[in-house]
């Protein structure tokens, strides 16, 4: 069987798997996000050392954190640009992997490739407008319009963009280093445990951090919305797994829009239309092993 | 020669046009909007009475006032839907002109439109991805992602983004009738005119207003940017003929980026990636011209 190769190079951990497709994982490694020498060599390694008996790897796919470079004509196509994280800038991804496997490398960024894993096997089969969000550490958002990957300029920065913040009501300055309160800076894991003192986690499932929660994550998808109209909103990440969030959100979305937008996706079935990943927290991983195909198709 | 008809329908004004290509406009009109009869059949008597020896009309394009329906496998393709707009409701708008004349009828949104004509003969030519707004009566938005036209779900409605607003600072409440104080609600012509109590035209080009109108913008754009990471922002409409506002955007929207996306279009040549229409005030009706020959193309 032809074997494929999935990174999720995420800036905490990264995810590795070895799979035939997305029924059919072959191994599976986690670590964590060190220097990229370090990390990327231990992914390496992984892929050099298949279980006895499984088949030959065809291609890699990187579904990384960013800024990336997605631009096939740019010298620097497939670096890690200019990121925050210590070690991580000008680091070139995919024709690292590329040149030590001679094999073809899809790259692109974390949640576009989750993206195309839920139109592929998830929660986004047949549509050509949708898009992908994770709320964890991060805040990202991709996807697909018109059935091309949202790519553009550099590539949706989605975690920041600016909402209403009533600061009597929530005086937390936001926590983003580059725009305070941004949806990020309010809105990410390490905001909510800024802000109330202890891990979301910790947090009781009727704490009114859920409903302020709720509220910028409805601003946020209220404006993606209206900037982009997506026939579907797919909502994964850590914070997403306080499933409570879902009810909230379905409350508040249409409440927002004031019945602007008349479509029976937000009038009647929002349930249907903000939802979790089809593959639940595999979307991530199982979006490299689809970029991995994607590339073999292209190559 | 072949003559092209096109539309541009707005909400206060038609203008029609038949014409060549974007150098040779054959015959122009001007009219209010009223009733969908008497304001589609003025034009339509427009277009049956070409000027002696103009040639023969060979597609008809509408760029069109919104809500519409784009979705060319429903049974209301071309309609204006649930518009507030009295008496335009569920009006089939591409279907009347069509079964008049028994030509292909492009359509779309005016921005949409507006932004195929940047496309094609303006200010976005060999883009594939880019934005268009107008900002004048109201506030709109659309544009072209990976080459394909924005549609999606419905369209976009960029006009209704959320963004924050200092009450301290600008206690106007917004006068959109849906959201209050939205993007429109804050930044159309009529929100500047209401909260300065005189219409924007008779402000001085040195006023608080524009500043504030300015940073309105620029927080709309920045979401935009992050958002979608369009390869450039087209910025037409009534509001932008104010041309002092456009130093005061490519001075805050970076600000406000905070140098979080590196890009040399942002960081170093902004007045090239926010930019004022190519093609002028004739975007819109060109952007018709541009639908109607794509329909023939495409019939």
């Amino acid at each position: 069987m032809t074997l494929f190769g999935g990174i999720e190079a995420g800036g905490t951990k990264f995810v590795c798997i070895l799979a035939e497709g997305p029924e059919h994982v072959i191994a599976r490694s986690e670590f964590p996000t060190t220097t990229p020498e370090q990390t990327i060599g231990r992914a390496i390694r992984f892929f050099r050392e298949p279980p006895a008996g499984a088949g030959e790897l065809a291609a890699i796919g990187i579904a990384s954190f960013g800024p990336v470079d997605l631009n096939r004509s740019s010298s620097t196509y497939g670096y890690i640009t200019d990121t925050p994280k210590p070690g991580w800038s000008n680091v070139d991804f995919a024709g690292g992997l590329r040149r030590e496997f001679n094999l073809p490398v899809g790259f692109d960024t974390d949640v576009n490739g989750a993206a195309l894993a839920e139109l592929k096997w998830g929660a986004a089969q047949g549509l050509h407008t949708f898009l992908y969000l994770t709320i964890g550490t991060g805040i990202g958002g991709g996807g697909f319009v018109g059935g091309a990957p949202m790519h553009g300029l550099v590539h949706p920065e989605m975690g920041h963009i600016r909402l209403p913040h009533d600061w009597a009501v929530d005086p937390f300055a936001g926590n983003c280093p580059f725009h305070g309160d941004c949806l990020e800076g309010l809105a990410s894991g390490p905001a909510i445990e800024k802000r109330w003192g202890m891990p979301a986690t910790r947090l009781g499932m009727d704490h009114p951090a859920w409903a302020l929660e709720a509220l910028y994550l409805s601003y946020a998808l209220v404006n993606l919305i209206c900037a982009l109209s997506p026939q579907k909103l797919i909502l994964g990440g850590g914070v997403m797994r306080q499933t409570q969030l879902f009810p909230l959100i379905w409350q508040k979305v249409p409440q927002l829009l004031a019945g602007y937008v008349r479509n029976p996706l937000i009038l009647e079935y929002i349930d249907q239309y903000i939802v979790p990943p089809g593959l639940g927290s595999e979307a991530g991983v199982l979006g490299a092993v689809a970029l991995a195909m994607q590339a073999l198709q292209h190559k």
